[in-house]
C-alpha cells in the first residue's frame, strides 16, 4: 500500500531557540489534501548509566510543561552539529556526579511522531565512574537518584516512571542487564 | 531541593485543532526568570494487543513529521472527554482487523516532557479477537503487521522499532508476557 504523504506547501508558525513549528498542506495517498502541524526539534540523547554497585543513575527535575517533577535518564538536546554520543556523555557529566568513558547506542526512536520530528538516541554508558562535581548551568536544577534493579522493578510495577525514554531505558536494563 | 518553576505570564503562539502552543515566562527556583515554549496536547492512548497465536498487532503508517513510515502500536489522540481505555479499544478496532473486550493499564508516561504535556496511556488488550473490518477514516491509511515474540526480539536488537511508545510496549511484552 502507498502510505506516503507529500508536502504541497508550508506555512511557518513559530521559530524558537530550539523548536520551529510549521503548518504544512499535504497530498494524501488517496489524492485528498490535508494539513499537518509539524514541530521541528534538533534531536536529543539520553543515557542508561549503571554504577559498579549495579544501580542506575537517574535525575529528578522539574518539567514545566507537565507541571511536576519527573524521574528521568540523564538527557538533553543536541547542540548544533553535535554527535549524539558526545551529547549523552556530556549530559551525564553535567547533570549527575558520574561520568563514563564511552557509550554504546541501544535504540533510536521518535518521541512523538504524530506531530514532532524529535529523534531520541538512547545509549548505554560504559565504564561509569563517580567523582566529578555537577556542571549544571546556573539555571538548571537536577537531583541525582540511584536505583537498584529491584527498586526499578517496583517503580515500573507501580507506574512511577512517567517518561517515555526512561521507561524504555529501564526496561532495556531489566531485559539485557 | 526546591525544583518548581512558577508561571509569571503566558503568550499564546498557536491554537490548532488539537495542539495549542504558548510561550510562558517562568520563575526559576533561584529566582531568575526564563521562558518555556509549551505544547499542549489532549493526550493519547496506545494498546499492546496479542493474538491467540502469541503475535502482537502493530500498524505501519506514514508519519509526515518524520518523513517516513513507522511500525507502531495502534494508538490515537483522546477525543474531548474520552476515557483513555475507551480510546485504546476504539483505535485497535479502527486501525486493525482486531478488537478486544477490555484493556488493562500498564504504564502512563509523557512522550516529550521537555516541551510538551502529551500523556500517553499504554494498555494491554484482553480477549483479543479477529474478524472486524477496518474502520479507518477515509483519509487514514494503515497496514496491519503481526509479529511473533522472536521477531520482536530481532527487531529490537536491530534497532528497527523507531517509536517510543511502541518500544516501551514491546519491551513490556518481553518482560511480562
Amino acid at each position: 500500500m502507498d502510505l506516503k504523504e507529500t508536502r504541497i506547501s508550508s506555512q511557518p508558525i513559530f521559530e524558537g531557540s530550539f523548536i520551529n513549528i510549521a503548518r504544512d498542506t499535504v497530498r494524501l495517498p488517496n489524492g485528498n489534501e490535508s494539513t499537518r502541524v509539524v514541530i521541528r526539534h534538533p534531536g536529543a540523547a539520553c543515557v542508561l548509566a549503571v554504577t559498579g554497585s549495579d544501580e542506575v543513575v537517574l535525575v529528578r527535575q522539574w518539567r514545566y510543561a507537565c507541571g511536576r517533577a519527573l524521574l528521568e535518564l540523564p538527557a538533553g538536546k543536541l547542540d548544533a552539529g553535535e554527535d549524539p554520543a558526545v551529547c549523552a556523555l556530556r549530559e551525564l557529566a553535567e547533570e549527575t556526579p558520574y561520568t563514563a568513558e564511552s557509550v554504546k547506542l541501544l535504540h533510536t526512536f521518535y518521541t512523538a511522531p504524530g506531530f514532532c520530528d524529535e529523534v531520541m538516541y538512547l545509549y548505554q554508558a560504559e565504564n561509569v565512574r563517580e567523582g566529578s562535581t555537577l556542571k549544571n548551568d546556573e539555571d538548571e536544577f537536577t537531583e541525582t537518584v540511584l536505583m537498584s534493579r529491584d527498586a526499578v522493578k517496583a517503580a515500573l510495577k507501580n507506574n512511577e516512571v512517567a517518561d517515555a525514554k526512561t521507561l524504555a531505558g529501564l526496561q532495556y536494563w531489566l531485559l539485557n542487564g
